[in-house]
């Protein structure tokens, strides 16, 4: 070629390239060009080295590349609970436990300390996003705004008074001044988190409506978690949660609706319908006996599903690839077949799907030109996958999150050759155990 | 003290120590004295510096140890077959590619190169002892004693002609001279395998149960994995597979029962009474969509449940932490109780239950004085394993197989701080990629 190098800021060469979009592809020996944060380019090593003169080349010549995962439901502040209590009735657990620990020790610290400890955990296992939904958003932006993060940021709405807000007015309030404080960052969004169906009044859910409408964000909640929540409301509204939901003007294309174990037929078909994204967070799921969601009808009927970990309390860590794994093998056993939910498609749930949910479905999610460069690389030399026959089936059946060696969020490195980069683990690893004096000094267990 | 210390070969010294029996106990800053390949004593840091004089001393301040794990069901010279074909229909995984492409590699070649990545992976994971069910147990055994790792060989029956053994008598002529080859090795014994009530005839059976007997072995096999096997027996024989074998005597004390998803309360009941052993693939059991192990009812019947990952063509990896993980998550989901199948019981299943299921309840499964010293150190001061507030939790629900650091089997170091010790790796690694070659050229696929 005649024409000089275009000059790019980096270009990162790998064995194979899971794009997620198109479906099901695995390109080999390619590189993906990345300037000013943006995917430029995905193409053949050879024909990348004639066209770009990079800044930084990074060699992975043992990896796939995949797109940064995706967690679409977390609450990330209590990533320091990881474990406190455990193999307990849920009541129990949340009633004796959880509730109590997060009432000694609500605040901005607790929030922040969590935060910093899950953004480490999350990019040494390959996810660059996680939609989060917890109290204090305020502390949580700043938090993942300092660390470079990628997050959609929960605006909190319940019917109760907690450490964050005391009435309807002041979660409103205290929402919109979050929100508008989050302008033009370029990592950082919202949504509203009403916490559930049974913890938000009408009112609060028709605010919430006209409120997201105005400001083009998702509608982010746990719902159809159990069979119990849904009897409850059976016997107190004398309708399931869905379809109360559906006459607030909830079931819409802003709905991001966790765990959805207890789904009718029909109910999935109006999911699809109204372009609603579905959360599947099966290791919590199974943890809490809640149920099993019906991932793979979803996914038949068209509906968009996604995957996430929920809180560490009830998984207990934030790792995708684990997440990804356990997704795509009991959907399998809950569909009674064997083909259901394939890998290409657990990856994709795991990351265009999320991205799509949360509303950064133009951005993220896929390694494509235009989208900004949030990236995932995976060593699959270690013995544990190899002999290697499918790429698709490596990443979602035998790789494990600590084969991730390099993450790029924004185009900026996160991880470099499995270390961290401009993150003080051991800080953070100190902080935990502080915390952890703390909490278990005052825990009933 | 006055005495003079006692010399041992080895002093590890641990943060903490879960001995696995007495059942949920965690021992903090213990040692375990080992000399000539058994433990000692279990005693606190300081007294045990007081008493012994070590030969060589392993200082663990972050970790826990535990037990080596014993893998009750796998095939492990089908890691080379890891990931060839996933997210099919059971039959046309088995008759389009798992068939052909054992049929075209099956020798002594395939055999002692799958097991020994399987050796690999399996110390690397935490793993010292195997359940193994495969054909050429010749082969098998010398690789595992040549690897110097535990292993019960399993001495293969079916009803067809396979490149092992063409006839009844020569299957039983063969798995008797396997038998007689391995009388004194410290680390190896046997147990029939024959494949499964739909591949075993009555009077292979009836062999069997007389030999076994004689023997004073285990009798090690597959049923009631499915509805359909269950449906196919009682069309065909007007009994469900466990019936009969119950009237062919094989229901008793040496039976290694696995997957076993479909279970009547009376069967559960009757394996309560007859001292049957099940072995619980929880991983394989979902990616085949076999169906759903009503373990909680067995533990709670007082069964002996073990875990085990069945081999690496189904699941697809040898990790026994990802498999007790799903088994406690997926039994609470299963028996619809949050409490169910605790962090501690799925330990003690996953190490003292497979001791006693496959004969060695006395030898290993514990860390207790008299034993052999088979035990695995895995590091808790990864941050994904921060705050640490129960050790059991921890290692259930958090800990991912790469935190483990140090195994010995038989009191002999197989990993120490992570790297295997006397195991050529890149030579492992090599033969894995030229089995890739040659199989995956021929697949279907």
């Amino acid at each position: 070629m005649s024409a000089s190098p275009t000059e790019i800021d980096l270009l990162v060469e790998a064995r194979w390239v899971v794009p997620v979009e198109p479906h099901a592809v695995v390109l080999e020996d390619h590189a993906v060009a990345v300037h000013e944060g943006a995917v430029v380019a995905l193409l053949p090593i050879a024909e990348a080295r004639a066209a770009y003169a990079p800044r930084e080349r990074v060699v992975l010549d043992e990896h796939a590349l995949i797109p940064g995962l995706v967690n679409a439901h977390t609450h990330n502040p209590m990533t320091l609970l990881r474990g406190l209590a455990d193999d307990l009735p849920l009541m129990t657990w949340l009633k004796d436990h959880i509730w109590p620990a997060e009432a000694r020790v609500m605040g901005p610290d607790f929030i922040r300390d969590g935060v910093e400890l899950a953004v480490a955990e999350m990019i040494r296992g390959g996810t660059t996003c996680a939609n989060e939904n917890y109290f204090f958003p305020d502390v949580i932006a700043a938090t993942y705004r300092a660390m470079g993060f990628r997050a959609v940021i929960g605006l909190p709405v319940i019917d109760f008074p907690t450490a964050w807000a005391k009435t309807a007015d002041e979660y409103f309030s205290r929402a919109l001044e979050v929100h508008d404080s989050l302008r033009g960052e370029p990592l950082l969004s919202t949504a509203f988190v009403p916490h559930a169906p049974y913890t938000v009044s009408d009112e609060n859910f028709e605010r919430i409506r006209v409120l997201a409408d105005q400001l083009d964000i998702p509608v982010h909640l746990h719902t159809h978690e159990t069979a119990h929540e849904v009897d409850e409301a059976v016997a107190k509204d004398g309708i399931r949660p869905f379809q109360r939901l559906q006459k607030l003007g909830i079931v819409n294309d802003r709905l991001v609706a966790v765990h959805m174990t207890q789904l009718t037929d029909a109910e999935i078909a109006a999911c699809a319908k109204a372009g609603v994204s579905v959360v599947h967070c099966p290791e919590s799921n199974l943890k809490l006996a809640s149920g099993f969601c019906p991932v793979e009808k979803l996914r038949a009927a068209g509906v968009n599903v996604c995957i996430a970990t929920d809180g560490c309390a009830s998984n207990n860590d934030l790792d995708m690839f684990g997440e990804m794994r356990t997704a795509a093998l009991l959907a399998k056993a809950v569909a009674g077949d064997a083909a259901a939910f394939d890998a290409a498609y657990a990856l994709r749930a795991a990351t265009l799907n999320g991205a799509r949910a949360i509303g950064l479905g133009e951005r993220i999610g896929s390694i494509e030109p235009g989208k900004r460069a949030d990236l995932a690389a995976v060593r699959l030399d270690a013995l544990e996958t190899q002999p290697l026959y499918h790429v698709a089936s490596q990443l979602v059946y035998a790789a494990g999150r600590h084969q991730v060696s390099d993450v790029w969020i924004d185009g900026r490195r996160k991880l470099a050759a499995g270390e961290l980069v401009d993150i003080d683990t051991a800080a953070i690893r100190a902080k935990a155990r502080a915390w952890r004096e703390r909490i278990a000094a005052e825990d009933a267990a």
